[in-house]
């Protein structure tokens, strides 16, 4: 598959909403120290697929992606507020995130959940300013409720629960199900909600686009137990194996390797379908879901 | 001072923020141990005087104080979290609070963070929920924008940073005020501006609204730390001296405890001159002014 098109627009992209993110922290009238470590975890990087599915549902829409700009840099911002909680101490205690020390263990404790804290609750302000030409207040409040729902307890701080909980424990393939649909799905989903409602969906495309979503996030997820397994340290920026050390149930341990493989094809497939329900200009959308079922990291 | 409408007031509208609590939290489809570590530290009580605030403004407006249920409901959640964040081992190492043990004491430290942060994304989504007939969609965006203003890395978070650092330091009096203004006075005064917004503010009153809430702020922080030096352990629900404990700067210590207390008379005549200056009908806020001032925990 060809997939310079995608590549030429994540790099556009990638740029515009990291220079985006840069800004809108660097614009805070706060103490130095707070956005300094505001700024280290989100210029971490990563592939940044949450603000790409937001760009490319627009494009979908033959909308202008750069109206996705605030929605994709608030969603970016509950990601990177989400892990560094998560690598907390007293949660999956990890002192590496992409290759680099985790927040905690530049700024300490205390103030890697205090800038976890800020940039949560930034995310709504940036989510409320954005501009009317863009947006009616009724479809911002609407970007609010939504982000709010999926990111709070009803969401992936519900799955972060239920994973905790679930540590040490072996698992049905329903309860992981339930851990992956919060953690990651509900986040992934809203980011393609985002992009729908910000494009002007009518009720049947948001359908299938939350569909195509769902799935997309179990494909990404089993990829993810896969590539713990089978992936490469250094691509990963975390050491391969991390889920056995601490005693995660995955994909491949459940079903085998084999097993796994076969659930991740099937979870593609079915995202693609909804999507091609949707009528649009699916290709860049496309293109992401290869992408997250054959990323290496 | 008669306190008899006071009382009434606070004991009616207490009980209808507690209720309302409870089913906001009760209706969340979430895993049961995080919804059972939101209700703890929500049902734990306290003076609700951010609740009252907003309830006192839209009386003061001759509107049905009830308006402003949601609005109080999700200031409580903000506030409430910010107690069990600064409670955690890494911060302030609270035991107790209230009298009570506090949320990490009894959940754990992870299951306390995951619930502070469950509470502050529902926050925003509570307010977006307010009905239309109450509010538009206008007003309600504000409401998000200001309320992400006041708890975020520009207010309370920012305060408690600062609050951080400057532990073990003895700070200027201006680096002290720098914290309460943020720490606890953004989000007191937020309650007002909540409160304004709903019940129809002009720009003048708002204004005025304002700096009443600024310097109702700074009262109350100034009796904050002379109650904490003499009050009543067992009123206050923590050891008496607990600052000087903790290495924190405090108005007695660096006024002495006759200047603290000439400094909260004069911050409580600014904060009723300037309610006076509303031309409301000021009578419930006048009298929460009083308590703040002479509460005895």
């Amino acid at each position: 598959m060809d997939t310079k098109v995608l590549d030429a627009f994540t790099q556009e992209y990638k740029q515009l909403l990291e220079s985006e993110l840069r800004t809108l922290v660097e614009k805070l009238n706060a103490p130095p120290n707070i956005k300094e470590a505001m700024h280290y975890s989100l210029r971490a990087g990563g592939k940044r697929i949450r603000p790409l599915l937001v760009f490319a549902t627009l494009a979908a829409f033959g909308k202008d992606p750069k109206m996705g700009l605030l929605a994709a840099s608030a969603i970016e911002m509950i990601h990177t507020y989400s892990l560094i909680h998560d690598d907390l101490p007293s949660m999956d205690n990890d002192d590496l995130r992409r290759g680099k020390p985790t927040n905690h263990k530049v700024f300490g404790e205390a103030l890697a959940i205090l800038a976890g804290d800020a940039l949560l609750t930034y995310s709504f302000e940036v989510i409320g300013k954005i501009p009317n030409e863009i947006a009616s207040s009724e479809t911002k409040l609407q970007l609010v409720i939504e982000m709010a729902k999926a990111a709070g307890s009803e969401g992936m701080v519900g799955g972060q629960v239920a994973d905790i909980e679930g540590e040490g424990k072996s698992l049905t393939i329903e309860e992981l199900e339930y851990i992956h649909i919060h953690k990651t799905g509900k986040l992934l989903k809203y980011s393609v909600i985002a992009g729908a409602l910000l494009g002007g969906a009518n009720h049947d495309q948001l359908e299938n686009l939350k569909a195509f979503a769902h799935h997309l996030g179990l494909a990404f997820q089993i990829q993810d137990d896969i590539l713990d397994l089978e992936g490469n340290t250094e691509l990963l920026g975390k050491p391969v194996g991390s889920d056995t050390t601490n005693q995660k149930s995955t994909y491949p341990q459940l079903l085998s390797m084999e097993g796994a493989k076969e659930a991740l094809q099937k979870q593609l497939v079915l995202s693609k379908q909804y999507l091609e329900d949707t009528g649009l200009n699916i290709h860049l959308l496309n293109e992401i879901a290869e992408l997250v079922a054959s990323r290496d990291h």
